[in-house]
């Protein structure tokens, strides 16, 4: 029905992908753009009752003070990416939404945070449940103001360090017994965002690898609001050519000696990783699926460094190293240079349009279905080939 | 059973791919070397009655006077690719099956294998009947010695030009009332082996581009004979990539805008690629499964060039230029690096397991399974996704 | 002195290259761009008298019907290379250059030619000596029309076929006498362009690998006439790389076994090269240096791909097989992906600017000092290393 | 004379370059390998009185109980590189000289050099002095036995920690006074080593990052002894490209904005880089030169990574970024694969010959000319486009 009119909440909303996902919709809202990009618009899926560009209405969190206009606008004068009228024709979308970005919420920020934080009504949280109902507040105003049928809250925000949980986030009473006190509760932002969104009733995506919903309690909470999700960490460049190709090597028998996998790039997102501890996240998840496609562990090298030049080209150099018949070794290398907010955007848009649709469907908890989007699936996924991952979501949603 | 033999016979046995089949087979079954790079040894195929390395016996067709000892000697001096022990060990085995390797039979030959048919004893055929039947002499001979339970042919001969076929093809009472006339029949040497090897009641199986079984007449006495069949032309490098890269393409919705590729090779293949007519062969099968699995038609080139240093390492640059979301446009390159012989010999051996096992089974015909090793799979074939075919081999060995 | 003005006349002016020192030079003028690129521009020579961009005048030919602002706005909407304010603020500018750009003058033209020229107004010369009046009629209309001191005249059209020469232009008394004779003369139209600037007592520079002044007669008219003179074909990306990579391995006393160039590209240029006849000429000037260079021909191979999507984004991917101490072969790969346009035209100002000066010093003939800026350098300069023919130019520049 | 004898002592012999280094002058001694790789073996120098390959000896010290033979036989083993008849043709040279390699002397030793030292009497010194006089005795014992007319003493042994020298290293007057006491002296192993070396009259030659004799006080002694010595770093791979490609972006007035190298090697010398500490000393040596030659730092990075798999087979992928005119950004990128030892090798014997007969044109100190074999080369030298430096070796040698 033209009437219904659905909400993209992002954390991080003035990020890279956050604005360009946001470009994104208004461009294909006005037919100025195919949907190159977006698996949901692909010809197997026609018959799905997706919700349309048009139906989409923007906002989110932020702790900078900017706008989606001046970020895509610096991106394209850094990176020389949009065809021209395309940018000129979308900005007055982008200023209408940018309203709608809130100041972020934060509860124990890191020096780097702090760093980045320069919008002034920033909320510096006392305790975990004064930053949950300052998130859920402004999530229900956003809903209320346009009429909203549903909502998804989407985590596009810096990766988080690593985080060492506690036992209190194996079981939601637990959790939630501990949310009142200051220091109680060992939970990221991320986290806090995820329980506010779906405490809340919101659909929940996490697109980074910070630790948002994967955790027990907030899994319990999600089955009974009845609220689905999906995470984690985006699929985009790298990650999806090590999804594709180690089934290949798998499937022929090769063995894979080593696999040296060097990353470079330019973006905000280069430079939160050129923190060692936000670093150590990200590698995480880059590196976990070989084990798990190969069944068993070649020696395996990630980096990934901050090369400001590049901005947000993201180039990545891959050398596997293998050994075929009769012992003989040999190698395959290759070279992936991808914008990297042009590759996550249309993921972000792919994953809310099906999470969407699954809370319409009576759906809750982690959609495993999803698994070819996220370098980590949520739900207890092992299966890594993205072949295989894909035929699970086209079962999936052509039942 | 251990008392089980089986014959494997090659047609152009002494070229690279034969004699490192042929020296695997030894390898293999004096546990030199263990079975990397043979998918019929995945685990989950462990439970199958294919015939193990110990049971086979290898023979074959050849126009060149050599041997297998000679042959991979050199590969082993240009290339360099042997660990040291197993050769040496393996060289007694080699010079007996080098004695079953029979003269070539040669009807209507081109200039170029006039050039390379350096052994004496040839025979020059009249008619294809005549062709046909020194052929089938001595299978039969070879099987007989070896008290054989079944026989595989393998055309792994040099590539032929392309071929154009006449209509007394298209049904076998009208080719076969042809076969004795001189020139009535418009059929190359690979497919008057084909006939020869089907209608002898062996298995066949076709490695190259050259037309081979590939024509109804032959899928015709395939099915009358009771005899299965699979080609044509192993899938080893650059274009299983394609297979592996084309679908990730598809499945994210990415629009490929050009593909290249460039494959620099020095061995036999590559000298007698570079005579323009052959070349044609090999491009057309490397360049057509793009179309097949994006469902349209980039710009895409491919080239393969004789490049004498590089002996048996083949190399191939793929540059694949794609456009994302908002009409980006971004770059995929890869540099496979591989020995083409080592690449290509285990899919021999994979398949003529594979058919092995199907003649027991029953089956006659195109093996339509066996798509995941062919760059044109027989049969009429269009899933031209590896994951997808390797899923379909994997439900027919398990069914 | 600021009065003085200079004029630059460029033959296919409204090309990638010929617009893009257009863009170039109105951007310099205007101090909205950093000389980078240009060589003329290094320190070690910036005591010397070279004209800046402000006293240039910018005129030319070209056959098609075209402006300099709609081939750099083409550019930009499809290769997406400049940043925004420049292409705007100088393309008034280029607005009043465009008018200076008379129509290509055409005697005997070829196939691809004719479907190039769709611009009214073309003379069809009848004798090679009514399309030099012609011509020479154009360039001093523009020398007086803008009260310029000197002009230098550039070849920046479509590459030609090779041209098969006769004898009547190995003196200019023979070739003088032979040029009111229709079809008496074995030249290209690029020679006959070079004859009339030259024979004005205008500078000359070829940037193509088309014959222009590479002729004993026009050298011979060149030192009569006391014009200096400089070519052939810039040398920009793979054939660079060449020049500085094939000294390495000489000096190193490595032996290359091998070396393959593959190039893909998509502007007209490509389109041109993608005429057998025409593609000839740029391969055998892109390839004889290695021979020179190393003293021994290895096998080499280039090809260049007309690739459409890539438009002005030359990718060349060279693969470099050599042998190291005790026989052992090893590999160079790179890949060089450049803008070919913004490669080409700072050479065409170095050069410009140089011949400007030289003509000044009262120099004529081939300038062999220029040699670092060609890939077949004119006046019999078998010198190939790039650094060597650098310290050619600084010394020849300082003395 | 032909009676002249030469010794060639290494420190780390039996290391891979020490022991190729062994096998190459067998090689060559016996006619079974031309002389590439070789710079001292280029046509320009012909005619010049270099030892040549029949007129060494080869000694040294390890720490490591092994010899060349086994050296050499792993080497090919894992790496594969040696053709079939020169590895065992010269087998019983290398069991001659690996008798010459002397125990290594420990002074101070580090955690990881106690680790690889398994060789029985080696000499823990107590002093400084105590290890000098026991290397000096086996020097001359070495001499002394082969009737040596000269010697030249190699570092090749493990890189070192960066190391903080202090005031006493200023001048020969100071040290000397200091040596005897333990801990007085805050010099590494390399260059006690290369003290002993001088103080007894031979050249000296440092192949690694070590310190060696890049200290004021040792350039002193070695005036003083009228020994002339070179080093450091031998230049082989990504920084010979490094020290090719910056001149060539140089000369162009191209602007590198960064420049990333990342290398990857299985070998021991990857294994000792693996230690933080001594990696910073080696990625200093490789970094260095980007700023001198270009006049400013562009953003680097490098790496290196130890990738057990590929053995000596080393591997560097350089992404390098630049500007060209009108700002437009494009990138060049390198893979560069090659086999460390065969690299390394053939620099040793240059610089060796060199050394030698420089000693007998009675020269001492720093041997500049020698720039071009050397990542960070000794004496002051700033000069590090490799053209240049060759050019000054050219004429060097030849005045």
């Amino acid at each position: 029905m033209s009437e219904r009119r659905v909400g993209i909440w992002m954390v991080g909303a003035f990020g890279g992908v956050g604005s360009t996902t946001a470009l994104g919709l208004a461009a294909l809202a006005r037919g100025l753009t195919p949907p190159t990009g977006l698996a949901t618009a692909l010809p197997e899926f026609a018959a799905l009752p997706f919700d349309d560009a048009t139906q989409f209405v923007v906002g989110g969190h932020d702790i900078r003070q900017t706008s989606f206009g001046r970020t895509v606008g610096e991106l394209h004068s850094r990176s020389n990416v949009f065809a021209d009228p395309l940018l000129s024709t979308c900005l007055p979308q982008l200023g209408e939404w940018s309203l709608n970005v809130r100041p972020g919420v934060l509860y124990r920020p890191n020096a780097i945070l702090n760093t980045l934080a320069d919008r002034p009504g920033l909320l510096l949280a006392a305790t975990p449940r004064e930053a949950i109902r300052q998130i859920q507040s402004d999530l229900r105003a956003f809903a209320a103001k346009f009429e909203l049928t549903q909502v998804v809250v989407v985590n596009v925000a810096s990766t988080e360090p690593i985080f060492a949980v506690g036992p209190e986030v194996q079981r939601l009473a637990t959790l939630d017994a501990a949310l009142d006190t200051p220091d109680a509760v060992s939970l990221p932002m991320s986290s806090l965002y995820a329980y506010a969104a779906i405490d809340a009733g919101y659909a929940y995506l996490n697109g980074t690898p910070s630790l948002g919903a994967s955790v027990p309690a907030i899994e319990e909470l999600a089955r009974l609001r009845q609220v689905p999700m999906a995470g984690q960490d985006f699929k985009t460049g790298e990650t999806l050519m090590k999804a594709v190709l180690a089934p290949m090597f798998r499937k022929r028998n090769l063995k894979v000696l080593s696999w040296v996998g060097h990353n470079i790039l330019g973006n905000r997102d280069g430079l939160i990783l050129s923190d060692p501890a936000n670093k150590a996240t990200k590698l995480k998840s880059k590196d976990a699926l070989l084990g798990d496609i190969l069944g068993y562990k070649p020696q395996s090298h990630v980096s990934i460094e901050y090369i400001e030049s590049l901005d947000d080209w993201k180039t990545a150099w891959d050398h596997i190293h293998y050994e075929g018949f009769l012992g003989v070794k040999m190698t395959l290398q290759f070279t992936w240079q991808g914008c990297d907010s042009m590759l996550a955007a249309p993921l972000l848009l792919d994953v809310a349009r099906i999470l969407l649709l699954a809370q319409r469907r009576g759906e809750s908890g982690s959609l495993t279905a999803c698994a070819a989007f996220f370098k980590s699936p949520m739900g207890g996924v092992t299966e890594q080939d993205f072949g295989t991952q894909f035929d699970s979501l086209t079962h999936y949603l052509s039942r």
